[in-house]
């Protein structure tokens, strides 16, 4: 609880981040040098930070959660581990085992439920390797970087932010530390993510930063781009990159999936597929490491109407947002309702409102808690400069507050940049209102005349005539007026129009009933590695009572494995009731585990638990001694057990699993079972 | 048909096989030298592939084929496309659009149902960047490599026996060519995949090629490493290559998944992924590419037990097998259970044979023509040097017999390869079945003596005393009898042992229950894009009578959308249906697409069977106007119609895709209809 002196404090950083933001405003309003807005903006981030920590600080802890337990547990019941564990392992390369891999599955097939299936998304799979010249046009060759300082002897890289930061840290770690000293150092430390190369180069310099590792001096500051390279066929002669994203691979296919719609807007594609990116030096576990798997969406919409018809649908959701005026302002995030801030004006349209109202949805059916769920809106200079709106997705985690979706209206950007690299036009159109009238002008040449003259060249002649625009036209018929020719550039080649070979230039009016837009986009992207460690840290649990016990409360539909079958002993006649339950469950598809390894019951309830498994049917010996033969299921919840038909068991299972029915509802209707417990008869 | 002239020709050809068969036979048993054998199998091979080809010649034509219409329709459709293709494509790279995609998502969501879920093996997801030392490991640096030509002067590489063959080839084209240099060629060609680099570059100088596009002389042949390189990290010290396989994932995590199966055998991993080839000069569409989705399953076994209990399951199966004998006899492929086949020692073990089984059911369910599926075994000297048996399910398309799925029992090599280059033991414990009584030696020595004499050294001492065997121990202690000490190296250190630092040496008999075995592999591993694009051959149709309308017979559960619904014009009456039987059809998670698109009714059912939409729902006036509300529902293949009440149209739709209900079974439940066919009313 924040004492009345932490209230003080935290009210004067709201007021100091509230200066800040005003002076940018003004400075903005003012239309002040570029530079000098910059330099504020930076000001005002490194307030932000400071408000955060002492919010941070003063926010009742989650005292249950212990990192090291959870990271035990995915390690050892093999959710993921550092992949090539037996070669010495390669930082920022994770492999998923069994529980991992299935409870990505069972992420990604949601996602595909709530959003391609629902709203019926072109999904596409497009190539990982690309070629040069399409992340030229993308940007990522020249702005998809981070900086970088090496060791100058050994030539070990460091990524400049971090080893500053590490350097700082230490350096404050001393107790002695002057007061004065250890405020610049922190201020240091609050801007750590606005610096650029040459202001990282120079901090490293002043606060004498070596190679964390030796001590070794360090070489200036060099941009390292973060995508990896390679050479796609032999010759070596097509650079090539891993993609960094999967958006692109939708982007070039715009022209097949807008027929793919019938040549219609709006309509989104989606893709989910791994992405790449080459960290200097990867931590913080699945949050930052160097493929990663990406589901994204790329919603096409006519930039005039930027409106969703199913806005209606989430509109009454309430949500965390933390617009940027609020974080300007040192104001915390706040609960409101999507259609209010719509109203508001907080959010830039309904579609962009409609879709952090689905994110909202799906992130809860995974499982993430809603009170550590934001919506953090970036600020103007954050965003990418071709960027209208965009909202990031953040969840809390042990690492702070972690950016997990992203949800931008990137505007015509990424066509425009695909359009301009390769002449493609990359357009649609749309029905107008009504028909409107336009003025047209024909030029109509005379064929066999133009043939003869120009031979070969004709065809293109005659092309170039038939497609002058106005202004083009009125230039020929001026000239052949006057000079009696027209001069006209065909292959780098001037020829001459002569009056004879151009028959009338007709001028007159049709109806025209439709229009070409240049797509804007909004573009939904998850990571959902970082969503999966995230619901990992929302759900881990240790039982009441016992330390050691640690359990998982995924929900069932992202659960790895839906039930468990326990024989309660290696007692043969357990057998035939456990092979007829899991046949039963493979028939319905409810993926299960039988454990009939050695080990009390109680003991296996616990190992089920640990991989989040919902529910638990155990055969005992009433299973096999009384008719009708039944069997017991567990919930992992509350531990608490029924007693049912062994025949009626997988059916009520593949009902719990898929919602239909709620454990309180089977309790009513079986009522509480409390004889085997323990598994001793 | 074939006539009296062909099958003379064919016998003969047939008896050549044999013979040469028999020749091999023989040097292998008079154990001739390598290279003789060698030089032997490859007439083997050349004289097979002229067989092959003969009775491809005579086989009944597939008269209906025309790769020309399909691979149109596949563009056009957007199932896939060449990637990147507004800039120009890059070979052997495609995208996935909406059909292709969703085609895909259905043969892996099959395949995970079919192996994974069915068999409970344990599915992981491992990186995709792969290291050097892991690859190196696997053979793959020095092994996975094609031999190349360059052109001396633009550098443009080639294939070399794709060259040759190419070349060869134009020169058979001249009609004038005498009949000997004719067979010469042929003769060549028909061992085209057996030279090695000399021969290749022997040959292409004798037959003077030349680089294809340009005639400029082509340089000596090199191998070229088909893996993709690239760099992990920014110091580019971590040399690393994209995967060329899933299974390398599986083999390094063995440890763990043992662990997660309690530490027994036999279990199985499985891995679906991307997986990367650099091909020198891709060709052959989705059959040669750069970037493939493979499915891989690494069944670990006991060595001395490749039994599989669910054999009898498959065991009366028919198949077409192609046993390697029968390759050498010249004997054409037969049909025979797999049960047969065991008894006839054709396949080494149930486990291979009971995968067969499994495969051969998974292609069914996918779509695969049963008369155009085979499995081949590999020739002795066709297998991988460490493999004990492989068959590749073949399957036929206008490309030839194409290997989709391989299946190998690999032995011990992979594991023992990550042992040699790790240290790490990869080993299982199998209960033995009965107890065995072992003799144990047993050190026992002084520690506190060890301790004083050795220092630091003497936890390693220790450790190295109580862990000598039986043969160690004896030279210890009659070291220690005869000269009172006993050299030992630690450390690279030699250090003496002294009388009084050992207590006793125990000898005594234990019971052993388990022992250690290294276990065996057998690998099915299925190439997800070539069974795609067979079944995509094999399920592709012309309407009777009508050239221009080509479809698709893909099973409901593979064709990429389920479900129509066509209003029968743009009339608004309509829409409330549609959206009813949409929200229905979404809520039961049968994918479908709603076209209200103008268009005739029939012209939007000959769209919706290009894509193999297998049911149609089309609501017309009588829906609006009648009460009950119906529609009709159309089944692709039959192209036939019956009309049902609206609300019990999805439910009916659900149970025909799921296989619930077949479609006669509708027919004669809801009567044919046929009324509305054209839309006009």
């Amino acid at each position: 609880m924040a004492s009345a002196n932490d209230e003080e404090i935290l009210s004067n950083l709201r007021k100091s981040v509230k200066e800040q933001g005003d002076l940018v405003r003004k400075l903005k309003e003012d239309k002040a040098p570029e530079n000098d807005v910059e330099i504020a903006i930076k000001e005002l981030k490194a307030r932000k930070k400071a408000l955060e920590k002492k919010e941070k600080e003063i926010a009742p802890q989650d005292e249950s959660f212990d990192r090291g337990k959870l990271e035990d547990l995915l390690k050892r019941r093999f959710f993921f581990v550092p992949a090539f564990e037996i070669y010495g392992g390669v930082a920022g390369l994770y492999d998923y085992g069994p529980a991992g891999c299935a409870m990505e599955s069972n992420v990604i097939n949601l996602w595909k439920k709530h959003f391609i299936l629902e709203e019926h998304m072109l999904e596409i799979r497009a190539a990982l390797l690309t070629p040069h010249p399409v992340l030229k046009a993308s940007g990522h060759v020249d702005r998809f970087a981070d900086v970088m300082v090496k060791d100058v002897k050994t030539g070990d890289c460091y990524r400049a932010d971090h080893l500053l930061e590490g350097h700082l840290e230490k350096l404050m770690a001393d107790k002695k530390l002057p007061e004065d000293k250890r405020n610049e150092y922190q201020s240091v430390l609050n801007k750590i993510d606005n610096y650029n190369m040459q202001e990282l180069g120079e901090l490293i310099k002043k606060y004498d930063a070596k190679a964390t590792t030796t001590g070794n001096d360090l070489s200036d500051p060099v941009e390292f781009n973060l995508m990896f390279t390679t050479s796609i066929g032999p010759s070596g002669i097509i650079p090539g990159f891993l993609r960094p994203e999967t958006a692109q691979g939708i982007f070039v296919n715009f022209k097949r999936l807008l027929e793919a719609n019938n040549g219609r807007l709006p309509f989104a594609s989606a893709q989910i597929g791994p992405a790449f990116r080459n960290e200097i030096s990867p931590r913080s576990g699945l949050l930052r490491v160097r493929e990663f798997m990406l589901a994204e969406i790329e919603h096409f919409v006519d930039p005039t109407d930027k409106s969703h018809p199913r806005f209606p649908e989430v509109e009454s959701l309430k949500v965390t947002l933390f617009p940027s005026d609020y974080q300007m302002d040192g104001r915390p995030a706040m609960q409101i309702t999507l259609g209010d801030a719509i109203q508001q004006k907080m959010i830039s349209s309904t579609t962009v409102a409609y879709f952090l109202g689905r994110i909202y949805l799906f992130l809860i059916k995974c499982g993430v808690d809603p009170s550590k769920l934001r919506f953090r809106q970036h600020m103007s200079n954050e965003m990418a400069h071709y960027a209208c709106d965009c909202w990031d997705a953040e969840l809390c985690t042990s690492y702070g507050w972690i950016e997990c979706v992203g949800c931008a209206d990137r505007a015509c950007y990424d066509l425009c940049q695909h359009t301009n690299a390769t002449g493609e036009k990359l357009v649609a159109q749309v029905d107008l209102p009504e028909p409107v009238k336009v003025d047209v002008v024909e030029v109509v040449p005379d064929k066999a005349i133009l043939g003869k003259a120009f031979k070969k060249q004709a065809k293109e002649v005659m092309e170039k005539l038939t497609t002058l625009d106005s202004k083009g036209a009125k230039q020929l018929e001026d000239a052949l007026n006057e000079k009696g020719e027209f001069a006209m550039t065909v292959d780098d080649q001037q020829l001459l129009i002569q009056k004879a070979m151009v028959k009338e230039i007709k001028r007159y009016q049709k109806d025209v009933h439709v229009r070409d837009v240049e797509p804007h986009v909004i573009e939904p992207s998850f990571g959902i590695g970082r969503i999966i460690y995230s619901v990992l840290e929302h759900n881990f649990k240790i039982r009441e009572g016992d330390e050691q016990r640690t359990w998982l409360s995924l929900p069932p539909v992202i659960a790895p494995v839906k039930c468990s079958v326990l024989p309660l002993s290696k007692n043969k006649e357990f057998s035939p009731f456990v092979k007829e339950l899991s046949s039963a469950l493979t028939e319905m598809d409810i993926s299960h585990k039988v454990d009939d390894s050695s080990g009390s019951i109680g003991r296996r309830y616990a190992r089920t638990d640990e991989i989040a498994i919902p529910f638990g049917i155990t055969v005992d010996f009433d299973t096999v001694n009384k008719e009708p033969h039944t069997a017991t299921l567990r919930e992992r919840n509350t531990t608490r057990q029924i007693r049912a038909e062994v025949s009626l068991l997988p059916q009520l299972v593949r009902d719990l699993v898929h919602g239909k029915i709620t454990w309180s509802e089977v309790e009513t209707k079986f009522g509480l079972f409390e004889g085997q417990t323990t598994g001793s008869m």
